[in-house]
């Protein structure tokens, strides 16, 4: 399957965000003839049918993947190693099984418990997503101009080549940039790009829903001075969240670690009025967010442009 | 003064974003006769008669504040005390001088030294902004739709609440919706909504930047995760933040407490694999993010509406 061809069957496991934007982007390519959708919630299969973004569904991973030439499972990370095995076992020798979950060694791990079934196995991350849920909410644009890491496993025989060179192929044709790394690799960089962010976003509703001086409606009427920035990503899915901590566990209490040091120094410089250190500390900012707005990874309006 | 009549002279103490932005907002709703500007960077003065958001610049507050009827004070926290006490020094009796900044019992403290002039000095912090600086940053629409606090000083002659109307009036002219609370309340919310928000936000940045084993290449390029959320707010300017952790010290330090319990909490959490505490302190953002774009302080496009 090159980028020119159509893909005659693809299995999605799992509408839900990802899901139904790799649907959405592969009919706005018009790239598959047939887009076979299983979900463990049977309501997600009716709406995909309704969003005419399955051309049929299936009610067990066995009979979605059956006979597809390529299938994604898009579940959150606690389940989708198992759905990888699964889908993998069921599928010909030349077919390509590829994941899109947050952490991935987790994922290269139960590969290899898939003896030879594993030879279909690719792992892959698109970094791109949105703080909604469900087949509603997918974009078809969602991975264009995005990174997607590829964590192949450590197998040099031709067939998984050509499978990992398949599985490239997919994302750019979504429009992606792919970039291949090893697991744990990709797994500290997201703990730091992605997993803190989200887990201190999480931490700061925490600490706004206990007080007892400052009531909710003054949080909800002041957010704009910059508490409602951090609540776009900690209105993300609960489920797949805790299934990304559960999984990364390691990497996520490092950069953590690194987090609570910086923090440590700036609460030490606010206590002795320490204004150098301060205003040294806060002037990275701006470097940091020209180049992600240089790189296309964001916008450059003000307020994210949502003002406007 | 009322809102269906004109200021004869507005003097504007500052022309950075909000100085800009009353400037911008004042043309916006044709309130002003005359827009005095003062601001120690010459180049900021330039700019504004430039932009024609200043029909006049002063190389002085007094000079810049002398025969208006009301004198805005937009400059960093450290220094606005000093100059919203000389700029009422200089008003008649029934001028009204204001600020904006993020602090406000440090501006009370400050009147209270005022002695007579400080009758016609009314706080204010209009909760607003982007993470843009300069006289170009400014924006007419900034405080529409958004929640100006006026803590007045504790005094209840009539000429004093007259003045207190008179700024509420103001805020209401560039769009603001009005709320009265005391100095210590709002500095405590405040904190909350706005300067936990940004410590967290300059901490994540600085966590990223020490980083031996991802590189910033890898930061950029991996920040649609989620970290990108966050160098917004981080891009904010450097000296008006040192300024407000340097004067709402121990609201910001007690808040810090309720962050880092939390914190703890949940990395206690990861590191035991707590399943259902995760889940359940993750499912908290999306009630909270759904009363704030019901309120009409965010929107509800998905990334702040910014991939669109």
């Amino acid at each position: 399957m090159t980028t020119d061809a159509k893909y005659a069957r693809v299995a999605i496991i799992g509408m839900g965000l990802i899901g139904s934007s790799i649907a959405r982007g592969l009919r706005e390519a018009d790239a598959a003839e047939e887009i076979v959708a299983y979900d463990a919630d049977a309501a997600h299969l009716d709406r995909a049918v309704e969003l005419r973004i399955a051309d049929r569904v299936e009610a067990s991973i066995d009979a979605a993947v059956s006979g597809a030439h390529i299938a994604v499972v898009a579940t959150p990370v606690g389940v989708a190693a198992d759905h990888v095995v699964d889908a993998a076992r069921r599928m010909s020798p030349d077919g390509l099984v590829i994941d899109v979950g947050s952490v991935k060694a987790a994922i290269v791990e139960a590969a290899r418990g898939a003896d030879a079934a594993a030879g279909c196995i690719v792992p892959c991350h698109p970094i791109a997503g949105t703080e909604q849920s469900g087949p509603d909410a997918g974009i078809a644009g969602l991975f264009r101009n995005r990174w997607c890491v590829v964590t192949p496993l450590e197998r040099t025989d031709a067939a998984y080549l050509a499978a990992v060179e398949r599985a490239k192929a997919f994302w750019r044709l979504l429009g992606s940039e792919v970039e291949v790394m090893d697991a744990a690799h990709h797994d500290l960089a997201l703990a730091v790009t992605s997993h803190l962010p989200h887990l201190i976003a999480f931490t700061m509703m925490g600490a706004a829903d206990d007080l007892e001086t400052v009531t909710e409606s003054e949080v909800v009427k002041y957010s704009a001075g910059g508490f409602r920035d951090f609540t776009r990503i900690a209105a993300s899915n609960p489920v797949m969240w805790r299934d990304v901590f559960l999984n990364n566990r390691e990497a996520v209490l490092e950069v953590l670690g690194r987090f609570t040091e910086e923090l440590a120094v700036l609460q030490r410089a606010i206590r002795w009025g320490d204004a150098e250190t301060l205003e040294k500390s806060f002037a990275r900012g701006r470097a940091l967010r020209r180049a992600i707005v240089e790189a296309g990874q964001e916008t450059d309006a003000p307020n994210f442009g949502r003002d406007g």
